[in-house]
């Protein structure tokens, strides 16, 4: 407790001394009474805390969190914000932690594990209550860091058969296969698969499209359009207009990602290729606009929404104990057929 | 410093103790070591990393804090993350505060006070480098909290001539203003304004198309369509589509952001409306894809980007003192003219 020496900053801070001065007690009766004890008398406590909100007072930070051993923030990394996939999960958390007294801080790791490393390394120090992390694709260290802090810890998008780790999530691959069949099933032949960013859930829906295909006997590798650019409408615009170029007998087409679909449909219309009737056109997570495209576009419907408040829900279980072991959740995805296939 | 007593916690957090234990230390030199000081002997010191490593030692939260008063993190403030503008602005942030060692964290407003308010009262106590917030529209008690934290701030997207206030922004009204001017200037005279989501930037865009139509004498209240619900390419549809039925001599719209201008181009191609023959649209934000779209869209480039790396420029310069006064930057925007008007 150093509230009995004078202020060693000047930043122009305001103190709990100058609270306790405006207020006319001593340092630690001001501390009683923020603290809301019951040993303070209530017209005291009613003094000091109408003295801090006047000079706005901000409490010490470490020092309360040494005493309090609690904090109400949840750290949430995410891999990027531009695809409007990862918003939707953040706004379905945000609604369920917030009403509970939980603040989300979002940290954004650009696909880079250097980056969640760090984003770790300087914020686990401050004691978040929670933590939501994206998948499992990250440095043995980071892995470490988790598992060390003790702060509860729930993975999203992906699920895992390890035990003892919390997961809600669903199979990318699965998910990857169903819309392959969907467009063997309208009778395509010569599929191909379109994708930007490469994260791991890219690659895991790659691999669903790979099976089924092999399955069909129709696995053409040449059909693979595979690009590391972040993902974008421009993108898929692009993509379209090379495989159509490349390849003129492609009848199908499973972007990976529904903007670079919709970039592939404002490609077909600005080329007038005629969708489904030359080519299908399908895509994934069912983001905003694809319903509104013309034609309205065919994808897989993914429970982002319900992965980030199952996730939430189950870090507020393990946060107040009321959930006594890790689970892993796995959810379903639908297939959404519009116009497009 | 708690480092000779025992663990008080059972929650099997890793503490200085057991790493100061495992690299056969006093607590206070492993301390020391992990401080980096120069009077622990080298081996010595790579003894207690290692130690550290090997057992993912999180350094103490609050005690850290209170010793060094440093962080290198900064909390933004945004409203929302639906809108792709705020996503650029904070990549534009993260690129420049990113390889200077400070670390973004992001807090999500949801365009309500008293969730600023909270995320502040929550953060601000953990001392981070920095601050970045949005607009001005805020409650006076969050005002007061940023003031007196004595945490530097840098206020973004709006400018402000008060005395004292860092901030990096463009002025929406005169930027409103430049695309009715533009639409007058293509021979249109029963020009709507469709908006959604009405924060304060959007407002100021309406007074800026206000006060031309005024100027030009062709103000009517009855083509404004101002809707509170979140901005989507959905909404943008349905309010074209509300529009188009209920004025059917509507001969311009401007969309205050370019998602629902999308939704409205969409709508229009569905619709079968001429786009611009009959009707010209335009937009605002120049985002992703608005350039792909049938015809591309009519819009205003606003400098989301340059305004996020100026104001974490700005924000350097106040958190290192290399900067000695808060300074206010007007930006520019730029009228963006394609085939939909």
């Amino acid at each position: 407790m150093t509230a009995n020496r004078r202020p060693r900053r000047s930043s122009g801070r305001i103190t709990l001394n100058d609270v306790a001065g405006a207020a006319g007690v001593s340092p630690i009766t001001a501390s009683r009474a923020l603290r809301g004890e019951r040993t303070v008398d209530p017209a005291l406590a009613e003094r000091v805390r109408e003295a801090a909100d006047r000079l706005g007072y901000v409490p010490d930070p470490a020092a309360r969190a040494l005493a309090s051993q609690r904090s109400t923030q949840v750290l949430v990394l995410v891999p990027l914000l531009s695809n409007a996939l990862f918003v939707d999960l953040l706004e379905a958390v945000h609604r369920t932690l917030f009403p509970e007294g939980f603040q989300p801080l979002i940290g954004v790791t650009h696909y880079d594990s250097a980056e969640e490393e760090l984003l770790l390394r300087t914020y686990l120090p401050h004691r978040p209550a929670g933590l939501l992390v994206t998948g499992f694709d990250r440095s043995e260290a980071a892995r470490q860091l988790i598992v060390h802090s003790g702060v509860p810890c729930v993975h999203l998008m992906e699920t895992s058969a390890a035990p003892g780790v919390a997961c809600v999530g669903f199979s990318q691959q699965d998910a990857g296969a169903t819309i392959t069949r969907h467009l063997l099933e309208r009778g395509r032949k010569r599929i191909a698969f379109c994708a930007a960013q490469l994260d791991p859930r890219v690659l895991q829906r790659a691999e669903g499209y790979r099976r089924t295909l092999r399955e069909a006997g129709l696995y053409d590798p040449r059909l693979e359009l595979l690009s590391p650019e972040r993902s974008s409408i421009a993108l898929g615009a692009r993509l379209f207009e090379d495989l159509v170029q490349r390849m003129p007998d492609v009848d199908a087409i499973f972007f990976c990602n529904d903007d670079i679909a919709q970039g592939g449909l404002l490609a077909a219309n600005r080329m007038r290729v005629d969708v489904p009737g030359r080519i299908a056109v399908a895509g994934f997570n069912d983001l905003a606009g694809s319903a509104q495209m013309v034609p309205p576009l065919t994808t897989i419907r993914t429970p982002r929404s319900e992965v980030g408040r199952a996730g939430a829900d189950m870090l507020l279980g393990l946060m107040r104990g009321t959930l006594a072991q890790p689970q892993c959740v796995q959810l379903d995805y639908e297939l959404i057929v519009r116009e497009s296939t």
